[in-house]
């Protein structure tokens, strides 16, 4: 049995300022909201964190106040991944340090490495860290994608005891579970939660549920109680606000929704820009609409 | 309220014979032996039954057959499209004759049509048949696809009932549900059926089904009685089964499966070529198989 | 050395009329204009054709009609592919009764088919017809690709003498080149006349050559004499042409364009839908466009 | 007109011990040579140099290694982009400071930025630096692309005077470089070397330029003194050269080929694996084969 937590773990959105430095106030409370709606556990300095746009001390801080904050209130997964190996292996070596419960890479991207590649890439961070880790599956972005059987052979890898499988191959997700009965499968796309939970997976990483939580819970709760029919409407209500998200500039647009519920929220670093007027004001109305549906949850 | 049938609906395969002519009794076995396993209905003359490399005369002999041997036991779903339309008009008149519930055609395809040409050629084929219009959406063989605003205007055209969804986006298939809760929707990727159910399609059409009809129907009636385990279970069944049947070429394999249960079988039209010694060993060890599944089911 | 045409080849439009039937006159027309513009030869029935959208009956008829037009003036290839295969032997005869220099064959579409399947096809194709092949590749439309070592071994099928090479990748033209330089190729994307030249192509065959004979067979020229300069300033004028066409629904467009010139032209056959007022419009300016640099070819 | 250099010009290469660290008196022997071969510039610190894989410090290290080595004897550009925009504009300073030419920066990648992002990002690099930027293009392996249109937007930015196209699509360069009269276009897929000079490309930036300069300069030059028999049989040379170094991973292999000649070569960063023992005996062949090459040159 893994010790990785399973249920709904929000992808830590990070606020900074207009500077690109990191908000600590603000990335505090979006912690402490998260957790009063009763989130599981947290994954901290991944992509929606922005942390490759970041420097490596600015990932550290990002993990050190992440993990002073929760102090054990429920599990921690740091994202460690980078393109540099040598920040792989430090920022793993910290967040063994502050108290995480596992730690995660993105599978290398960019340079189209071979599979041994990419299988000897996790094995010297499985060797070198003492926390479990968790794979980072992420084929639209990283433009390189995995066999079931090449993720079933990286699954060997003493160590690595999970993926966050963000991919919409539902086919493969199965192909996993079935396989792999003890790996445990974190759903990645945030629209597809009903149905990889009815594939078996053990629980969802995403990065609307910084500011979707308390509907996406119901969803997980819904689905654990059988109530297939309010899965499904919960499920078309959080598709809704995704695509309202997605054609608004979703990190931009997610921290502006934190800062109108008076959590800070901030902005992102560069490349990203600042909502424009017009996107302030879609922001506004997918506010009022978030606001809306979650109210009626009951 | 469609007159689509919902439930398990064998897309049916066609056996020829050497020449590639249409061996009428093989045909008629198959259909009683899956109308004896308790299918819903029958998509004939579509992909799987190889209607792209037969002539027309050819395709309204198989529609013959399948009405004279069905005769009214379950509902019948005709398979018109073709890349010359004046093919798919004569088509849905002889569907129309022959006694059938609906036609069904494939976004035309090889051209690059644009969203008003294909609007415009299910508009015309609907407007010339009084039978309800299924639209059969597989991009990854049209190399077409449509986003679900685009589907949801097709959706709009008087007789337009219902998709056969041949398609791994199900981000795609739940907008689509969300959006048009009277729509009827086929799930087409056999693999998927269950998070497809998951998202409340209304029945599933799938080529595999010619050989794994008890299997199938078992998992659809686990999830109809809320036995998730057991429907992921089955489900876990059927993808190793259609993983074996996809590494040994599909339509020969699952033809050769039928002549091993005494129905014939039969051949497919070329270019696709009689499976060689060895896919004839695999496809016994696949027979097994699934004889093993099917009798274990209880 | 092959007997197969070098040079500027159009792929023949086919004028129908709002019924879908051929419009000889009209076929005439094209082919005695493009003639007197000096063409080496004709691609009779291909895609640009519109074949896949007809019956075979009205294929034999364009194909009789240009063999009757043309008479020996300038070689012909005809395209045979179908996918019933009984179409395509059908078709390979008649070519040859009618006097054929050449046949021509897409790789077989929609369906995955293996290459041992596609090989099969052309070597069955070859051994029923005196004619040379030239296999028809263009994977954007079909959905299949081959790597340059499975195209060297279906050019080492007796009587596959040529490629028409409808594909971007110039890596995969220039290998071809250099591992056959007995094999015919035929650039098949008219954009890409100049650099297709520079590797060593034999000729060129296109639809919107139609249109544009005079220009394109002024950059053959040019670059034949060794004068790049002049070659690259006309592959920039057919190149901004061809954006024009491609912008405007290229088909009818490229009748449109015939019909202005006293050529008859002719709609497409459905699901190509005719011209709107404003693709009319735009049509008219692109008329005016190409008599303006033809004329100012000197 | 502007300053950036036309030619042949290495993607250079980065030679690394077994830590990671890197190697100067290699990376200064490999300058030397490339020198001695004719050269017309350096690329320092793209995708070849394993930028993305080291830290800020060691690329600026790599900056200075070669700006000191070359000394002035051919134009240097420095590839300064970075997926944290600090380490961009850090890099740019140190670039200007240490004498560079001109500065590059590949497309922002692994977040889908907008194009308005990717606009303001260069714009920022253009006005902090006052040198000539050469925007990196190279969407295989940032999965992002732009149409012609949009590269023409990027273009009109001032300072923004060139762009490193590699890319397979032809079609765009040949749009590029008629809209943009005065925009430098290095090629960059060494195996399209020739057709992209029909085209008009000013130069030639590329990673297997490090181990076959002699061959590609003789090629340029042949096609400059429009021998396009020539030039076309070096391509041919330079292809099949190209192949075998794909088929055996790149970088690796040619760090190895560096130290068969004496130049040290060294290794590359992890993910990237040292040769085995069979890449190691393929190497030796292509070493073999390019001598052979290059000695028959003349």
């Amino acid at each position: 049995m893994s010790a990785l937590p399973g249920g709904i773990i929000p992808a830590l959105l990070t606020p900074v300022d207009s500077r690109g430095d990191i908000l600590r106030d603000h990335l505090v409370s979006l912690l402490e909201y998260t957790l009063d709606c009763g989130v599981s556990g947290f994954y901290v300095g991944g992509s929606t964190g922005e942390c490759f746009l970041m420097s490596v001390s600015q990932r550290k801080e990002v993990l050190s106040i992440a993990s002073e904050t929760v102090s054990g209130r429920v599990p921690l997964i740091a994202h460690i991944g980078a393109q540099n190996v040598d920040d792989s292996f430090y920022l793993a070596e910290e967040a063994h340090a502050l108290g995480y419960s596992a730690i995660s890479a993105v599978t290398p991207y960019y340079y189209g490495f071979s599979f041994q590649e990419v299988f000897s890439y996790y094995q010297e961070l499985c060797q070198i860290s003492q926390l479990p880790m968790v794979m980072y599956f992420i084929p639209a972005l990283t433009g390189r994608t995995f066999t079931s059987q090449e993720i079933a052979r990286l699954a060997a890898i003493p160590g690595l005891e999970g993926i966050k499988f963000t991919d919409g191959d539902l086919f493969k997700l199965e192909r996993l579970r079935g396989q792999l009965p003890d790996f445990v499968i974190y759903s990645g796309y945030d629209e597809l939660l009903l149905p990889s939970l009815s594939l078996g997976v053990n629980g969802a990483i995403g990065s609307t549920y910084n500011v979707t939580a308390p509907l996406v819970i119901a969803l997980w709760e819904s689905f654990r109680e059988g109530d297939l029919a309010r899965a499904g409407h919960l499920q078309r209500e959080l598709n809704t606000i995704i695509e309202m998200l997605v054609g608004n500039n979703l990190y931009p647009t997610l921290k502006d929704l934190l800062a109108r519920r008076g959590l800070g929220g901030g902005l992102c670093r560069r490349p990203f820009l600042p909502l424009t007027a017009s996107q302030k004001e879609e922001s506004a109305r997918i506010d009022t609409h978030i606001t809306r549906v979650i109210s009626s949850l009951g």
